[in-house]
């Protein structure tokens, strides 16, 4: 059965309410971009879903018309995952913000996909406990675009990602079946791990319309903080390296280079020193966590550490940091920003920052650094005219050339922003045509017809 | 091509060393059975795997003859996953035991599937590290049957199941091509999560070559055990929930019922006391290990608790724990058991104890119960009749009525001990049609033919 596109608008109506169904231009233009450079191609309209029965509507009459569905949490992403493309529906689920039980006995959270993240581990933390994936987006993205790139965060060194807080899944399919994978147990080897295939899929095999998620424990006491300036980076990443060792678990391990800091004291004086070549911001949120600091701050000394600060106190800590979330906008100052994202093995993290300033010495193209350090998880940004629509070949050519020296490495070319749109053309570098054949299938088996969100990831 | 299958035989001995394929028939009999009672089929005949690419040389032929294939670890499964079948190829992979890499500093190690788990666990242990995992079959079970079943463990209380120590696979799929899964980083989001979709697929989806597994710090000191008696299962259970809602992090949260201690007690004198109920031993591996174990001790006193005691001393604690590794040669003396394993939220857990005792008491059913209390994973084990070749059907309606316990307290058919061939015909009670049939496509895209393991797990 083909019908026109707008006919097919107007039997979707027949079928949600109008309210639900927006198709201005301008309002369509807002559902249509996430947080890059990307131009979206015009949808055919965009579906406001307040509940699951909507999400299950809008794919059945999808696949009647086989019209691609590209569904959507808050936009916030950086790879391009939840851009439109013409003639495709943006299922938006930022409507479908309740969080349905939140149980500190089991531990566990049920919410919508449109829960803002960081409202998640505000309400937990009422109860004692915190939701600790964290990515740096967590005050503004969705626990659906989470659990669609598996994001990560600064908490991930002692929490894990987000697939780690994950007990169970609700999704629609293609054809609109609903499927409840997981469970509310911690446990459970009841068939294949469907909910670990759905997180990181990025709106390709189905829509995600409720998540069974596990909460943790929240420290009663404030975290304990280091700062630590150093040399160079290599004596930073010895000093991260020797605490992971060392068997202390941080809660956070963030590593900012030259460029990075020099952005931020340029913007607001942090009185940087001349010879600080990087900076280790490190928290303890241990029981007690003033010894796990202090532990940590005598490897950093060890480490060849120029001047090491700790705190406890909790202004003093949310200062410091504050350094590593000025990062970006201070180097926004300097152009516009292709933020990267690859990740090696921890023991490999000084020699990927020296290779990514000699790409910048070779390429000319300003590259700054940011480093989940404890997981050897690197933020390259590479800086560009602000006058351009977008990266021009020169900042491809300098990330691919960082993209290879990950994988040269042993690493992966994203740890935690995902694929998206922006990262397909290398994923096979990476994965082997074996791995891509395999993706390629399961995707054929989940969605024949190739409606959810077509393009991305794969 | 259909070819007669002695010829098939012929053609495969022409491809691999005829040492690697056996058809004795008294050798393929002790290649057909897992540690269950079921009666296995005949095989055709045995490849014993010495390399990634006599794996590749079998499904290649397998697929030529179409010819099922039941890979094969150990052998020490408890659900029927690696029982022969009429007309199978056995396709072991206990002879693929090599340590290939293990990695100090990126805290990791490669290894081959027949690996035993307790050895890896050793060779980590010289470099200050350990591998985790650490299922009641350690010590005779292989890294390659830990993955397919996703086995759990005594510490994944603490640390996780196996699926938490694996970074990446390398497997061969049903029609002989080798697949990398995955990545030596701690984080990646690069392509669908194949490795978590392959751990607990039960050789179904494709034969486990190679894995990457995670390595943590092993504690340098040894642990802290507390030992505490109480009047009955409630008020265990009680504290086993107390202990994790106060944020104590013990490596080990093991309940034992009345009927387990009973047993051990018959068999080797504990001096169980009349009016004890339960038992839960607790093992704390903290850095400084005795101020938690105190801890942990002063919750079970102040839930209900008739006898506690916390030991340090290594001996002691070793005596104390193996009280737990008691319970099942302790409970056979009184006849074949059916150990059975499923897992609620934790808040259930003294619901479900009760449960199981109200049906072993209306059905005559004798059933012991151990638990990973901390996880809310039981092991409630029937026992029946020793001159019996298999559980009678009044033990499998008991075995069900606890099965349906466990799922309407929002509980799972098997915490840790995978589906195999036992637990099918409950499956979709669990999972629901939906799931099962995404299961079905899943598997049907890897394996068109069918041939991986055929008749498990899903």
């Amino acid at each position: 059965m083909t019908v026109l596109p707008a006919d097919a608008v107007t039997e979707l109506i027949r079928v949600l309410p109008a309210d639900q169904v927006l198709t201005d231009p301008d309002v369509m233009a807002t559902y249509s971009r996430d947080h890059t450079f990307l131009q979206p191609g015009k949808p055919l309209c965009v579906v406001l879903a307040r509940h699951r029965d909507d999400v299950v509507a809008t794919m059945r009459w999808a696949s009647a018309h086989r019209i691609p569905v590209v569904p959507r949490g808050a936009g916030t992403g950086v790879s391009g995952g939840a851009t439109a493309t013409d003639g495709c529906v943006v299922l938006t689920l930022d409507r479908m913000t309740a969080i349905v039980e939140l149980n500190p006995e089991d531990e566990l959270a049920v919410v919508e996909p449109g829960v803002i993240t960081a409202d998640l581990d505000r309400a937990a933390r009422a109860h004692g406990l915190m939701y600790a994936p964290d990515p740096g987006s967590y005050e503004i993205s969705s626990i659906g675009g989470n659990l669609a790139t598996n994001a990560g965060g600064l908490r991930c060194v002692k929490y894990g990602v987000t697939r780690d807080s994950v007990l169970g899944l609700e999704a629609v399919l293609a054809d609109g079946r609903v499927m409840a994978t997981g469970r509310r147990t911690l446990k459970g080897v009841a068939g294949y791990d469907l909910t670990s295939l759905f997180v990181g899929s990025e709106g390709t095999l189905g829509v995600i319309t409720s998540a069974t998620l596990r909460l943790r424990r929240a420290p009663l006491v404030p975290p304990a903080t280091v700062a630590a300036e150093f040399p160079d980076v290599r004596t930073a990443a010895a000093a991260s390296g020797a605490i992971v060792s060392a068997g202390l678990r941080p809660s956070m391990l963030e590593l900012l280079d030259r460029m990075g800091l020099q952005a931020i004291d340029d913007m607001r004086s942090i009185g940087l020193g001349a010879n600080v070549g990087a900076m280790l911001l490190i928290q303890c949120d241990d029981p007690d966590p003033q010894p796990g600091a202090e532990e940590m701050a005598k490897l950093c000394r060890q480490a060849g550490a120029s001047f090491v600060a700790v705190s406890s106190d909790e202004a003093e800590s949310a200062e410091l940091i504050g350094i590593r979330r000025m990062a970006y906008p201070a180097l926004e100052r300097l152009g516009q920003l292709l933020p990267e994202d690859v990740c090696v093995p921890r023991s490999a993290l000084s020699e990927m920052i020296e290779r990514i300033a000699a790409i910048s010495a070779s390429s000319g193209v300003p590259i700054g650094c940011a480093a989940h350090a404890g997981d050897g998880n690197l933020h390259p940004v590479f800086v560009f005219d602000r006058g351009l629509p977008e990266p021009p070949p020169e900042i491809w050519a300098a990330a691919e050339e960082v993209f290879r020296a990950a994988l040269d490495l042993g690493g992966t070319l994203t740890g935690e922003h995902g694929v998206g749109v922006l990262k397909r053309r290398w994923l096979e570098l990476e994965t082997g045509p074996v791995v891509a054949d395999v993706q390629r299938s399961i995707k054929h088996a989940l969605d024949p017809l190739g409606i959810l969100n077509p393009g991305k990831a794969i």
